[in-house]
Formats: structure tokens, C-alpha cells, sequence
């Protein structure tokens, strides 16, 4: 199967799992429930639970098992985008070509939002699936997530990424070492722990359970700068919105801070070493080594 | 020992894990770090540690085992309250005395210290006690502690509360129900799960779980009812606040939808409840009965 219809399927998988878990908007508190679906059902790629998924198959486990925990990690992504569009963080009015939570609703209702989302992902974790004999995999995928969510990973990435805008005072640091912090913990810490969830709740060993971990991290490092340098290179039309908005914006991004030859070089670098991985993890052809190509190569 | 003592010595074990918990200043990111040891060692009661404490041992159980995990909720507390503070919520400057979170960093932190406690307070549940044999209860506690302080609970009174000040738009109702509905859930639900939390990790009987959930159902009930009666009856010297501010700010509280004669009379019975659950989950003159005394008679 091409990648592509793979992840469409996989996607469908887990809208149908998401539109489960979340309280129907009929239920009290009404207007919170309809901010959460709202953020959730905003078009996102789904990248992170379809990540679970694959490797808890990879893993030798029945993904449609993890479904529901995998898109508890979803909830959790979605919380720290409406949380960073907020006024006081990005001010951002835009998401995904419609309004974000804060002005769709307002400002109170986007903060107890994304608590509504975080929490509530934390919870999926904790309970799902449900049968006693996983209870010990649910405590530890809890404590894996939250650990990857918290202030030592996402949320710690963020406040480096506002640091590093001028947003906050934060402790000071060379640039490189700055965008190795942001990149690694804002979004590559979820990005790993959704790969090695999907271990974890196979009963990975520990080597085995790293490999995957690490599998993750240099997936979510090569999604970083795969966006860089699409930034920097890209057409409008490929791109769907407006490319070189990072130089304009003097943002911090692999191309700026290293040029276009020496990102395309690192991204080289990382595609092999995920090759390498994915062929350690799975069966020659499996998907994770596809899915790797497929973000190291897109063009979009 | 006089519940005055007894409070004092368990504070003193809540204070100490707590400090156990929270990263060290020194640790990246150091300014979230500070802020998130600033929310929380404001001064608070720790009743919320304290009664998981209480009915743990009552439930059979050590105490001690379960300080950490007890911690977890007043990690979860304290993020509540720093979310509440904000400017698109209460708007409130001051927190026993100090200035709010948003105030003493800014709002941006303020935000991301209360996203950063809550994920701490989940990944404590998930991880404390450390050993194996407690895993299938650690899992239940993050699943109880996360439906209380989710949507359906904590964060839906909140909703109720912002939507009964006319911050927010939400369904309407009766005064009535609305008091109830943001009693029950905004401050209810935490305490209660709070009971809830001890004798799930002593793994006590469902029949027995639910008796310790209705006791702290009722006793955040009989707190909110004393607290509500407090303001309008205490002088200002009693209560280290000024009196009657309820009142003056057309708030809904049990005093001022019912007066203060049918208050007593709730207080009272819910006291009355309170002894007869008490006498079934403890020994006669046990801690748990006394404390609900303690709130129920409190005159600051």
C-alpha cells in the first residue's frame, strides 16, 4: 500500500476513535464541549496517534487495541496549540486557515479548553484499553507522556520558544544550543513518546523500547527541518500558505541559522540514520521506514 | 491529639514531598521552575493531600506509602487556582497575600506554570508508589483525579461560575442549580476525589470507596456552605479578610441565594451526615470525624 492511502486510512481510523472520546456537545458544560470538538476537529494531520499506531504494530501488537490511547496523545497536542495561540503567548488568529479557540470563543473558554483537552488526554491514557491485564502498561504510558508533556519536555520547549522571541525572559544561550532546545522539547518530545507509546503498550523491552524512543526523536527532529527548509524554498502554491515568513520574521529555523545546504545535509543525516532504525523495528518496505521517506521527502 | 496538631504534623509531611517533587530552580527551564515553586509554596491548607492521607489510613493503609501520590492533587489544586487568577478569568491581583502568578512573572509563565503543574500533578498519580505491585492502582488514581478535574468536573464549575459572574456565555438555569453545579464541581469534585484517592490506593471494596467519596463529596459541600456563612457573619479580624464582600459583589452563595438561617440549617445537616459517615469509615473520635467538625464549626 502507498504511504499516503496508508495514512488515510490510519487517519480515518482515529477521527472515528476522537469523535468517541470527546463528551458530545449536548453534555454539560455545553459551550466547553463544543470549544474542545471544535479545537480538535480543525483538520490536523493526525501524525502523532497514526505514529502509535505503527509502532505498536511494528511492535507485534493489534493497533486497533491502542487507538484510543494513541489519540489521547492527539488531545494533548491539540491543548498546547490552543494554549500557544493564546494573546499572552503567540497571539495568533489563525490556525489551520480558521479562527483559533480564543477568537472562535473567547479567551477564558480557550484556557479551560486546552485543560479540558490535557486532562482529558491524560485520562484516555489512564483507561484505555480498559481490561485489567493492561493496567500496568496504562500507569506507564501515563507517566511516559506526561513526562514528554511537562516542563522538563513540551511545555519547557515552549517557554524556550518564547524566550528566544522575546516573549519572556528566559536563561540566555547560544542560538544553536537555543534551537536544538526548542526543536527537541516542543515538539519532538511528544513526537517521541507517541513512537514509544506504541511500544510501551506492546510490552516492548527496554533495548527495543529505545530503539523506538529514538526512532521518534530523529522523526521529530527530520519534521522540524524538513519544515525549515520547505519554508525557505517552497512556492506558495506547493506550500499553501506564505513561504519565507521564518527569515522575514527573523525566526530561529535551521536554514536561517545554518543556511539551505548545511539543513538539507542534516536532514540527509537524519533520513539515513532513520532508515537504519526502521529496518531494526521492522520488516523491510513497513511503514514507519515509508512514513520516514515520505516526511524527509515532502514537498508540501 | 487535637486536630489542630494533627493538621500541623501532616502539613508538615505534605510540605516536604512536595518540595521533593517540584524540579529545583537550578534545573532548565529554571524561570517556569520558579514560578511553578512560587504557586506552590503560597501558604495553602494542603487539605486536599491531607484527606487523601486521612482515609488512606482509615481505609487500612499506610499514609506515608501515598504522600507523593497525595501531592498530586494539590499539584492539581495549585494549577487551578493559577489559571483561575488570570486576567481573562477572575482577573484577581492578589492570592493570600501575594501577588498572583501573572503578576509576580507574567501571564505567558502564568499559563504555562499552571499547564506545567497539572501535567505534574497527572505524572505524580501515574508514578507514586514507585513499585510494581501499585501499578493497576496508580492507574485507577490518574483515571479518578482526571475525571474530577476535567470538563465534566473542576474545569465545567468553572465554566458555570465564569458563566454565573457574566464572563461567560453557557447554558442557563435556576440560580439554584447553577450554586450547586459550581459548588459540586469546581471545588466539590477535587475534594472529593481527594478521599476518593485513599482508599482507592488502599484498594478498598467499591461499597467502601463510595462511602469515603460521599464523606468528601459532603465535607467540600459543608466547606463551601461555612465558607459562604464565614463571610457574611465573621468580623474582619476573624477572618483576615474583609467581611460581607460577597454580599457587595452580587455573588451567588448559599447565604445570599438562601439566607443566612436556612445556610446553618444546610451546614447543620451536612455535618450531621458527615458524623454518621465518619462512624462508619473510622473509630469513634477517629480524624476524619474531627476534621469534619473542625470545617464545619470553623470561625476563619
Amino acid at each position: 500500500m502507498k504511504i499516503q492511502d496508508l495514512l488515510r486510512e490510519e487517519r480515518a481510523a482515529v477521527e472515528t476513535s476522537l469523535d468517541r472520546l470527546l463528551p458530545d456537545e449536548s453534555a454539560w458544560p455545553s459551550r466547553l464541549h463544543a470549544a474542545m470538538r471544535y479545537a480538535v476537529f480543525g483538520g490536523g494531520k493526525r501524525i502523532r496517534p497514526i505514529l502509535a499506531r505503527l509502532a505498536h504494530r511494528a511492535a507485534g501488537g493489534d493497533a486497533d487495541d491502542i487507538t484510543a490511547a494513541a489519540c489521547g496523545i492527539e488531545l494533548i497536542h491539540t491543548y498546547s496549540l490552543i494554549h500557544d495561540d493564546l494573546p499572552a503567548l503567540d497571539d495568533d488568529v489563525l490556525r489551520r486557515g480558521r479562527s483559533t479557540v480564543h477568537v472562535a470563543f473567547d479567551e477564558a473558554t480557550a484556557i479551560l479548553t486546552g485543560d479540558a483537552l490535557l486532562t482529558l488526554g491524560l485520562e484516555v491514557l489512564a483507561t484505555c484499553p480498559e481490561p485489567e491485564a493492561w493496567a500496568a502498561r496504562r500507569a506507564r504510558a501515563v507517566a511516559l507522556v506526561a513526562a514528554a508533556a511537562g516542563s522538563r519536555g513540551m511545555v519547557g520547549g515552549q517557554v524556550e520558544d518564547l524566550a528566544a522571541t522575546g516573549h519572556l525572559d528566559e536563561d540566555g544561550g547560544a542560538a544553536a544550543s537555543r534551537l536544538e532546545l526548542i526543536h527537541r522539547h516542543k515538539t519532538g518530545d511528544l513526537l517521541r513518546a507517541s513512537v514509544q507509546l506504541g511500544a510501551v503498550l506492546a510490552g516492548a523491552a527496554p533495548e527495543t523500547e529505545a530503539l523506538f524512543a529514538e526512532f521518534g526523536a530523529r522523526l521529530g527532529m527530520a519534521f522540524q527541518v524538513a519544515d525549515d527548509i520547505l519554508d525557505a524554498t517552497a512556492t506558495a502554491e506547493e506550500l499553501g500558505k506564505s513561504p519565507g515568513k521564518d527569515e522575514a520574521a527573523g525566526k530561529l529555523t535551521f536554514v536561517t541559522l545554518y543556511g539551505l545546504d548545511r539543513a538539507r545535509a542534516i536532514l540527509h543525516d537524519l533520513e539515513s540514520r532513520l532508515e537504519s532504525l526502521a529496518s531494526q523495528l521492522e520488516a523491510p518496505g513497513g511503514p514507519l521506514g515509508a512514513l520516514a521517506h515520505f516526511i524527509c521527502q515532502r514537498r508540501s
